[in-house]
């Protein structure tokens, strides 16, 4: 049987009721999450422009945009996913490299408001959306990972297969409509060199791409039968040490969506184990900057690839700058939000102090990832101490994870934005997402000011 | 300077008052070329599909849809580009190996009605963008089309080019529409393994993809300024042994769209070598089929790579059958749009000759290839003798030209489903398209009939 097919009986076949209370109670966080980064982005200027390109499209008013008012389907999944992946504070998944958020939950979002769907349909999209795209991102990462963006191109069957689930696909429908996603799979890592605004565009296309492919596999639209593993499928293409066998391991029996982390930090994933190490030692200590001679990062070799930066240029730069985030978050014992400044950018005793972060693949580090995004951290003092340090687990990690109260306290300051009241009342809306009938109501513009 | 910018600064600074007569008389027919796919395509099964999702998605009436009526300039983007590449009779490009019509075209169109552009301003647009992708497929090919449907995937580059033209890009929003049009690049060959409908989807949506990256940069939305040769850029993730200097050899003083080719018969350009030569001798011998003993086709390997299938089980897939194309040409001493039917399909003799066709690669052939896509047959036949043929140009390349009365008659018989003085009066407006100030005049649909 396909890889596909196999899929797509899991995705038929899963049932609200099967999912356990706990993994009910996640989603939500997931989506709540999904929504506080959404809300922070959503007026910034890659996202203006898109949703701007969307008003003079037009389309059929049928889900709510995050900028207000409605839109198709299609707009709103590429608005609303490119929205939520600006202020790099979405969700990862480690072992697949996918910020699932960000294209499953608004490509599930638009279809089940528009097929006025409920929470519990919503939930269950999103559980099986995360399990199909984790399992392909594992089974690709890590090469794939060097030349592509999983989130888009792996994210692409996560929204296909979350659409096809609120849509009633049939097994063969869902089959075509993973096909079809796959073969629409796109997004290189390439635009990073110039901070380009495509990290936004992927998501967006990804969510968009998928609501695609399901609505077409609704009209029997025929898509390849082996997207995955034929021999020039989405394997071969585009992954040189593929694992097929990550793709049915345990399917139906785990809910690989438990393994999510969350992020603490407004930065690359790949920034957090530092920001961790030397926030906590720089509270701790009360650690004065100008106290410290050198700082030495030791991290996996992916890490280096994509945030190795001695110079930083704009605030987006700063946020894939390892050297920068760790000089950050020891100056300002904190890697939130509202640090990751202009002024905090060009601040000359960062600046100074990221001078002295020397970077490096520690091979140890490296051998773990991905199932550890891990880093060994040493601080020399002038005083000619040093202070060693090591995470296996950045913070929101599942091994190292962050309470529901965390992630709502995360919620309000992303969503400093918009009016509070409003804020309260999506957030309660998503934690009570079971008893939820109108999905419009988790957007903020859909509600009254209290 | 980066590729990019090369490629950006050509498409800024072409004038259609630099544009040679021959050439503007040429891409002329190649819109004619384009309309007589589109229309013969327009009321399958595929395209009604995307039809139908389209009209749910809904959009601001910009652009003419080949089906009828009007949408936003994406999904006439989306929608003219599927159409026109389903009865397998597009133009192709051979040493870039892609079909630009599909592509290029219904950007273009759909961009200059939306801005009330003319006819010369298309022809601008449309030789930008052949162009533009011509070049960029002949920089990776051949091994990308191992995996990648060179139409979709470089098209997508030539949509956005043509497509910045018209909406009067600078270099910098060129660079950043072609970076968001690489970042989109997507369309693998899998689904030819099903005969799946993804061969409609690919080009629809590399030309909806190159006007969305167009649109946003317009608005300044970034891309990566070295899409093409970064080091996680196109060339490295998607080929194996690209050719950089492809992109800038001659750049401005050539005009690649005169390279391009037109089919005559309706199936897979990799069967016309074999079905020029048989249906050739068929038709100067008058030649029996059960006079014949044997065939062997010796040709290039990618060639046996896309068509090497001994029994299709569908109109679709017996075009990418060599073997039944071939004993199809000898049977019926033609490979016209009419000759692919159900009922030749099951055809006793024409099955019974495809057995007696053997397909292998000529080495000789194989070293020519991509520049010719030839073949060496030898047809057996039952008294003893054997007649070997050889052709390096299949008709319609450019060194075995066709007329345009033949590609004026090929478009009376492919829009045989519309209204023939419609059809005339298409014809003869693409004919005098540097006259044309309103573009919706090219659409069947928006004519009275007479």
């Amino acid at each position: 049987m396909s890889l596909s097919k196999q899929l797509a009986e899991y995705v038929v076949s899963l049932k609200y009721d099967d999912i356990p209370e706990d993994v009910v109670e996640f989603t939500k966080l997931c989506i709540l999450d999904y929504f506080s980064s959404a809300i922070a982005g959503k007026d910034m200027p890659p996202i203006q422009k898109i949703e701007e390109m969307v008003e003079v499209l037009g389309g059929n008013e049928q889900a709510s945009l995050i900028n207000g008012g409605k839109s198709s389907v299609a707009n709103a999944a590429l608005l609303n996913g490119a929205s939520s992946h600006i202020v790099e504070q979405d969700d990862i998944h480690k072992s697949s490299i996918i910020h699932a958020a960000t294209v499953v939950i608004p490509a599930a979002l638009a279809v089940a408001e528009w097929k006025k769907l409920d929470g519990k349909d919503l939930i269950t999209a999103v559980v099986a959306g995360y399990e199909v795209c984790f399992r392909i991102g594992e089974a690709v990462s890590p090469s794939h990972y060097y030349y592509w963006h999983n989130t888009a191109t792996c994210g692409t069957f996560g929204s296909a297969a979350a659409v096809a689930k609120l849509l009633g696909l049939s097994v063969e429908q869902t089959v075509h409509a993973l096909g079809s996603a796959g073969t629409q799979a796109a997004g290189l890592w390439e635009f990073i060199e110039d901070g380009a605004m495509s990290k936004q565009l992927h998501p967006g296309k990804a969510a968009m791409n998928g609501v695609i492919a399901s609505m077409l596999a609704e009209k029997d639209f025929t898509g390849a039968s082996k997207i995955m593993e034929g021999r020039r499928g989405f394997f071969e293409a585009m992954s040189d040490d593929y694992d097929a066998a990550k793709i049915t391991e345990g399917l139906g029996h785990e809910f690989k969506i438990m393994e999510n982390s969350f992020k603490i930090h407004a930065s690359c994933r790949h920034t957090h184990h530092a920001m961790d190490l030397v926030s906590d030692l720089a509270k701790q200590q009360d650690l004065d900057p100008d106290a410290v001679d050198k700082v030495e990062v030791g991290t996996y070799q992916v890490a280096i690839n994509i945030t190795d930066d001695e110079d930083p240029q704009t605030i987006y730069q700063g946020k894939f700058s390892l050297q920068y985030c760790t000089a950050l978050a020891l100056v300002k014992q904190s890697g939130s939000l509202d640090t990751f400044t202009e002024e905090n950018l060009w601040d000359g005793t960062v600046r100074e102090l990221m001078q002295k972060v020397e970077v490096y693949v520690d091979d140890e580090v490296d051998a773990a990832y991905p199932e550890k995004w891990g880093a060994n951290v040493k601080v020399h003092l002038t005083n000619g101490e040093t202070v060693e340090l090591s995470t296996e687990y950045p913070k929101g990690d599942p091994e190292n994870n962050v309470s529901p109260d965390e992630l709502y306290e995360k919620f309000m300051v992303l969503s400093k934005g918009i009016d509070e009241s409003r804020a309260e009342e999506v957030a309660e809306n998503i934690m009570t997402l079971e008893d939820i009938s109108d999905l419009s109501m988790l957007f903020p513009h859909n509600m009254a000011v209290k």
